[in-house]
């Protein structure tokens, strides 16, 4: 039930501009579309005939008379769901077409790693939990999006190496729509992130940005002209393993010096024993934070040093990339206010700027379930990429 | 005498797949381009009419009768010309329509930064010296490229800051256009490398690869998908100031620790002192190589750090962009053999390979004519992108 790759490539880009616009009389595709009004027209047409998009009344607009008539998508054209794998539980999220979330559900999973077979059998398990609160079934799914932290090669739907799997490399997309029988996508975690943000968060209305999350380990999502940039060869964008010391702490992939060897959770778990009672590593970093924010010095220092690692981390990549919007996300930027003034200067002090407004920092808090909600944006972006292909393929033809 | 914009979106298209096969029969066009043969058929005959390409026989072709027909470029389909601003002096060179160099020439210019309008007049007699040897004047020319190190904005022409301008933020595309009476497009010296490549060498038969010159500075062009990547914002790529080591040596730019303070000439010439008799620059490092050579411990030392230090960028830039080739070049890299060993063992220390094959390193050692050369793969690769932005106007309206 995927009706996109039968759609025109300029009904597809007028379906995107919808989206990002939310409601938009047809005169104003033009412009931004750079398309004819009557090509513009015959777009839409494809797009109600295809029951994509519906018409509604603009009352906001001023006037009287007949109020304008506004396009935006149709909540039930189609709906999918995501899924985000964490350290120790699922979180399954079903989306319609707009993007909203109509249930959610999470269940829990050994942690460390597990194997692709139980895997595959919780995230079943849980997909059926979030449904049961809606009137779906998993036939009714036009995609499902999965991500999980490690090598993940989208195209190939191969997963190389995962902290939480097992059984890597393994096609953990096959071993998934073998079971949910509908098209699944999967990707890197911090992919789901930087999608969420360019479809439904910060990055609406940004064509190029980086989202870094820093949690269990560290990850990058880049957006680059609109679309997620997964590397020359598609398995890039591993800034957790920029190195920021020469021969410098000891990271987890082995290598020394590695920026997450400095800033992922198990890296301030390391220090705490310094500065906290020992114990469950969670309680021993919420203790650290607490104690940080109360002023005690070697706790602060903890946090003081992972966030000038992770400001050197940035400016390395502004240097290189050159985006104007950074967000920062996950579970560790909840305490971004032991970590905020040490990111911030070193960021500037190490980033080159030349006479143009510097790099914007914009702290995204979510939790888990905007996670999954990112894994359904992967599947309806798929879904987008898919309508693309299918209009090339026909130009060509 | 620009004859691209007018061309069909499959014509610009046919005429990259031919510059880039060299020689090549119509029926070989229709898989690379993923067009029906009608169609390759309607666009070979545009690019002839244009008389941007001629036919010839396929003489190496074996079997009997009539030989096939191929299609290649008219080497006198257009002319352009490219430069590039060095230390002390400029090289200019003329391109026929296949890249191939007609004619150089090289002035002096005063050491250090000069002024826009020195550069200018320099530049228009340096142009002229070079035409002397060919049947062309400077109306015969479709674009002229040209390049220096520095922060450039190709899109308005704009040099924000150069270390051989006096007077910049300098709008050094229209002060040259003005003066040359042709379309001017200026860009960062590493990018015309990297475009060199990309049309006349070592990135030829390449999609996604990485240029890194080694010098006065240390320069970064990235190819990805076939084009330059000039980052978001279009001032991107300034590896020069990764930070390799957090307040590390101090660099030119006034921050510490970037790659550059390692790396460049004036890094190597600053710890030479130590190792030779202090005099001109220039012969200070000509006896550091040479020393370095014949296995003198201090001045090899100095090599050595500076191979680390670039193996280190090179390995952070990996696991960013994930390119499958890097090519290294410029002055400095003539003494690769010294670099060599320690460049190639920390980016394997350091970058992370999982189970794919790992980047290949490539060196190529070029002189001041090649960066002229690459001058006027940008004037050529502009008329391209111009004739792309024809076509795609052109199904727009």
């Amino acid at each position: 039930m995927n009706p996109h790759p039968d759609l025109s490539s300029s009904a597809a880009r007028a379906l995107s501009e919808i989206r990002r616009r939310g409601a938009v009389a047809r005169v104003d595709l033009v412009g931004p579309l750079d398309l004819s009004f009557a090509t513009v027209s015959a777009a839409t047409t494809e797009l109600m005939e295809a029951a994509l998009i519906e018409e509604t009344p603009d009352t906001a607009a001023p006037g009287r008379g007949r109020p304008r008539t506004l396009l935006r998508l149709r909540p039930d054209a189609l709906h999918v769901a995501g899924a985000k794998l964490n350290d120790g539980f699922i979180t399954v999220a079903v989306l319609d077409f707009c993007g909203d979330v109509l249930a959610t559900a999470s269940t829990d999973v050994p942690k460390g790693r597990i194997a692709t077979a139980l895997l595959v059998e919780q995230l079943d398990r849980t997909l059926h939990a979030a449904l049961r609160g809606t009137a779906l079934e998993k036939g009714d799914l036009a995609a499902f999006g999965f991500g999980l932290p490690g090598f993940v090669e989208t195209e190939s739907g191969l997963c190389r190496w995962s902290p939480l799997l097992s059984d890597a490399p393994v096609n953990v997309r096959d071993a998934l729509s073998a079971r949910l029988s509908c098209p699944v996508v999967i990707d890197n975690d911090a992919n789901l992130a930087a999608l969420a943000e360019l479809w439904f968060g910060k990055g609406r209305h940004e064509t190029d940005f980086l989202v870094v999350t820093v949690e269990h380990g560290v990850g990058l999502g880049i957006v680059l002209d609109g679309a997620l940039f997964r590397g020359a060869r598609g398995l890039g964008a591993e800034f957790a393993h920029m190195k920021v010391q020469i021969d410098g702490a000891l990271c987890r992939c082995g290598q020394r010096g590695c920026l997450e060897a400095y800033v992922a959770d198990y890296a301030l778990a390391r220090e705490a024993g310094l500065a906290v009672e020992p114990g469950d590593r969670d309680a021993m970093l919420e203790a650290l934070a607490r104690q940080a924010t109360e002023g005690h010095e070697i706790s602060a220092s903890i946090y003081r040093r992972a966030g000038r690692m992770l400001g050197l981390g940035l400016a390395n990549l502004v240097n290189i990339l050159d985006p104007p919007l950074i967000i920062l996300s996950g579970e560790t930027i909840r305490h971004h206010h032991l970590l905020a003034e040490e990111i911030e200067r070193t960021l500037r002090a190490n980033a080159l700027s030349i006479d143009r407004p510097p790099v914007r920092l914009s702290v995204h808090r979510w939790g888990d379930q905007l996670w999954a909600h990112g894994a359904g944006a992967l599947a309806l972006d798929r879904l987008a990429m898919a309508a693309g292909d299918g209009a090339e393929a026909r130009q060509a033809g």
